[in-house]
C-alpha cells in the first residue's frame, strides 16, 4: 500500500485527494505556486512545499520541480488530481522511471485514449458504437467529400490532437467542407504541431451521458453507473447528476457494458471516464471520448454508490483490489452536483477574484460541500474559477434538486460574486425540473438575460 | 399539507426544522429569547418574533407567547424540536384546542409515556419485555421489600414521575432499600409534586441501544433500526453511532419488532425513540423508557436509510402516510455523530460560552455537519452548550470512524474551548474501536485525564 503521497494539484481536488489520504493514513505532500501559500491545501497536508511562481507552466506544470520534491519527501507515489498534469503521459512514464507511483492509468493507455483517431479506431475494434465517420485520418479534399457524402451533412472537422473543445468545425456541405479541412488542419499544425484531422457525423440534438469506470491490476473491470452532463456553457460542464433523467434501464447497462470494454481495450487501470454522445431521441449513444484521470462531477457517483472513488485509485495504484465487484455495486437515490464559480453570471460569467469576506457552507442532510476556500481567503486570478462544489443528495431527483435549492439559498459567501444566482434560476427552470433538455439549453434558455 | 410552521425551539435543532421545511415549500415562522436574537435559525427562518427574555422559562417555555405568535402569524402547525416544550402534554393539548397541529404525539400518548410505572405497565400488557420488577407503584416498605427479595440485590427505586437520571436510587440490601424508598419518595414529592416510586431489578453491566419508529394516523408503524448511544457522560450522551456494534441480527428483529408494538400500544403517530437496556451478554433487551420525540442524534439513522425523519413527521402531522412501508426500508454502511459541546474538555467539561472568531466546518465525502453557528457568533451562557453535531458516513464501521477522526481534524473553531479533543482520544481508544464497552465506558477509561 502507498506510504505517503506527494499531491500534484491545488484547489478542492487537492484538499479531497488529502482527506482520502488521511482515513487511509496514508502521509501527505503537498505543493503550491507562489500565490498558493495560504491555500488550504497547503494547511492541511503533513507538509508542503514551493515549486515555483504563480504561472502554472512554472509550479504545477512544473515536472522537474514536482518529481524532485517527492523524491527529496520520500514520496512513493503522485496523484495528479484532475487538470494540470493529470492526462500527461510523459509524466506518468517519468514517474515509472522515477520508481514513483503515478495514481492513473499507464502512459500507454493515456496516449491511446488522448489521441482522438487512435482512440475511435480502438473503440471501433472493440465494438463500442463510435459516431459514423472517417477510419482514421482524412488524407485529402476527396477522401473527405465522399466520405461526408457517404454519412450525410453536417459533419464535424475535428483534429486529432484536439481536446476540450479545440480544433473543431462544422460543415454544413461541400464548400464549407474543403474550406474547413483546410483551415483546421493549418491551425491543427500550429497549435498541437499535429495536422491530423478526421471527419464525423455531426449530431446535434444530445445529451452528455458518461461512465466511471473502475480497474485494478488483478484484471476486475467495473463501472459504477452514469453521470449526465448535459448542462453546459461554452462546453464547460455546470452541473451534473446521476442517474441521468433520460436513460432507460435496458441503455443504462448497455451503456455501462460498454464503458467496461472501452476500458479492457486499453487494459485500463484506476479510475476512467467513458464520455457519450446520446441520442436521446433514439436512446442510440456513442463513444466522445475517455477521461484518463479522476473528474470534477466524480462525487454524484458516490454518493449514489456509498464507494469512495478517490481510495479505490489509491488501491488500484498499490496494486490492491477494488474493494467492490460489479455484483456488489448498489444505486440507491439521486444526487445533484453544482459548481460554484467565482464569476459573476450578471456580467457574462466575468472571473471575479479577491478576498472571501464571510463564508458559511450550508449542512444538514444530503448535503456535501468540497471545496478550499475558507472565511477570509484570497482567491487568486491566475487559476481555475471553481471555487466549490455543492452537492446534494435525495431519495428522488425532485428532493434532490429541493435540497440543492435550499442549501445554495443558505450558502453564504460574501466579498466576490459566485454563480450561486444562475444556479438557483436553472433549479427552478421548467424544463430543466422536467427533465427533457440537450447540450443547448443555456443557448435556448438564457437564464440570466432576464 | 402543512402551509405555514411555528418552530418552537433554537439552536440546531431549529435550523434542523427549517431545513426540511424549505424542501417541502413550508413557510417557517422562528421564535426566539432576547439573548438569540443574532442565532441563525432566526436569520433562517421566512419570518421571526422575540417571545422573551433570556431565561427559558420566559421565553423557550412561554406557551402564552409561542401560541400568540404562532396564531398572529396563521401558522397552522408548531414543531416543537428536542427539550423545552417537546415533551409537555398540556402544550401538545393547548395547540390541538387552538386548532394547531402538534408536530408530534397526542397528548395522551405524551401521558402514558412520560409516567414511567404507567408506561412500565402498558409495555407489559404489550408484551415488551421490561426489567424484573414491581407492578405499579410501592404500595409501603413491606412491599418493597419483599420485592426485593423475590428479584434480587441490587435493586433500583426510581420515582415515576422522574426522568433524565433524576428521582433514582440504587440499593444494595434491605438496609439501604428502607432508608432509599424513603428518601426518594420525599424527593420525588418534591421535585415533581408525585411520591410515587417503583423497584426494578438494577441492570449495571449493559449497553443503551434504542429504536427509532415512525408512525402516521392511518395505521402504520414502522422502525427504521437502532442507536447506540452507550457512550455517555453523567447519563448525557455524546456519541451515537448504527447499527450497533453489540447486536445480533436476530435480536435486531426482536427488538424493532418490540418498538413497534411499544409505539401501537400508546397510538403513536409521529417519529418516537423507543430506548432499551441492553444486555449485550446475554443478548436481552429490557424497555428503558420512550422519547415522544425527535431527538439529538437522529442523523445517523437518516444516513444509514437515506430517511428524512423530519419530514416524516411533518407528513405524519399533517395526516399523510409514511412514504415509506417497512419493507421499503433498507439500512446501508454505518453512521457515527459526535456532540461537539462549548466546553472544556481538559477542565471538567466546563462550559465555554463566548464569541466564535474563526469557523469551518469539515467536508467531502460521508461528513454532514449540523450546526447553528457560523463565524463571529457569540454563543450565549443560557442554553445548551452543544453547539455542532458532527456525523459521518462510512461504508464500514472501521471508514466512519476514521472519516471522524479525519473530520473532526479538520473542524475549525476558534474562540470557545470544543469537546473535539475528547472525541479524538475517544476514536483512538483500543476499547472504543473495538466495540466492546458498556454505559461506564468514561468512569472506566476517564480519557482526559492522562
Amino acid at each position: 500500500m502507498i506510504k505517503k503521497l506527494l499531491i500534484a494539484n491545488r484547489g478542492e481536488i487537492a484538499v479531497r485527494i488529502i482527506r482520502a489520504c488521511r482515513e487511509l493514513e496514508i502521509e501527505t505532500v503537498a505543493v503550491f505556486s507562489e500565490a498558493d501559500r495560504e491555500a488550504l491545501h497547503v494547511q492541511l497536508a503533513d507538509e508542503a512545499y514551493c515549486i515555483g511562481p504563480t504561472a502554472s507552466k512554472d509550479s504545477y506544470l512544473n515536472i522537474t520541480n514536482i518529481l524532485s520534491v517527492a523524491k527529496l519527501t520520500a514520496c512513493d507515489a503522485i496523484h495528479p488530481g484532475y487538470g494540470f498534469l493529470a492526462e500527461n503521459a510523459d509524466f506518468a512514464e517519468l514517474c515509472k522511471e522515477c520508481n514513483i507511483i503515478f495514481v492513473g492509468p499507464s502512459s500507454d493507455a493515456i496516449n491511446k485514449m488522448g489521441t482522438k483517431d487512435v482512440a475511435r479506431e480502438t473503440m471501433r475494434a472493440a465494438n463500442v458504437p463510435i459516431v459514423p465517420g472517417s477510419k482514421g485520418i482524412i488524407k485529402d479534399e476527396k477522401d473527405a467529400v465522399s466520405l461526408a457524402e457517404e454519412i450525410g451533412y453536417p459533419v464535424i472537422l475535428k483534429a486529432t490532437a484536439g481536446g476540450g473543445g479545440k480544433g473543431i468545425r462544422v460543415a454544413k456541405n461541400e464548400q464549407e467542407l474543403i474550406k474547413g479541412l483546410q483551415i483546421t488542419q493549418q491551425e491543427a499544425a500550429t497549435a498541437f504541431g499535429n495536422p491530423g484531422v478526421y471527419i464525423e457525423k455531426y449530431i446535434e440534438d444530445f445529451r452528455h451521458v458518461e461512465i466511471q469506470v473502475l480497474a485494478d491490476s488483478h484484471g476486475n473491470v467495473i463501472h459504477l453507473g452514469e453521470r449526465d452532463c448535459t448542462i453546459q456553457r461554452r462546453l464547460q460542464k455546470l452541473v451534473e447528476e446521476t442517474p441521468s433523467p433520460a436513460l432507460s434501464e435496458e441503455v443504462r447497462e448497455q451503456m455501462g457494458s460498454a464503458a467496461v470494454k472501452a476500458a479492457q481495450a486499453v487494459n485500463y487501470t484506476g479510475a476512467g471516464t467513458i464520455e457519450f454522445i446520446f441520442d436521446y431521441r433514439e436512446q442510440k449513444f456513442y463513444f466522445m471520448e475517455m477521461n484518463t484521470r479522476i473528474q470534477v462531477e466524480h462525487p454524484v457517483t458516490e454518493m449514489v454508490t456509498g464507494i469512495d472513488l478517490i481510495k479505490e485509485q489509491i488501491y488500484a495504484a498499490s496494486g490492491k483490489q477494488l474493494s467492490v465487484s460489479q455484483e456488489e455495486v448498489t444505486f440507491s437515490g439521486w444526487a445533484i452536483e453544482c459548481r460554484i464559480n467565482a464569476e459573476n453570471p450578471y456580467k457574462n460569467f466575468m472571473p471575479s477574484a479577491g478576498r472571501i469576506e464571510m463564508y458559511l457552507p450550508p449542512g444538514g442532510l444530503g448535503v456535501r460541500v468540497d471545496s478550499a476556500v475558507y472565511p477570509g481567503y484570497m482567491i487568486p486570478p491566475y487559476y481555475d474559477s471553481m471555487i466549490a462544489k455543492l452537492i446534494t443528495y435525495g431519495a428522488t431527483r425532485d428532493e434532490a434538486i429541493a435540497r440543492m435549492k435550499r442549501a445554495l439559498n443558505e450558502f453564504v459567501i460574501e466579498g466576490v460574486s459566485t454563480t450561486i444566482p444562475f444556479h438557483l434560476k436553472l433549479l427552478s427552470h421548467d424544463v430543466f425540473t422536467g427533465g427533457e433538455f440537450n447540450t443547448k439549453f443555456l443557448e435556448l434558455h438564457p437564464l440570466m438575460d432576464a
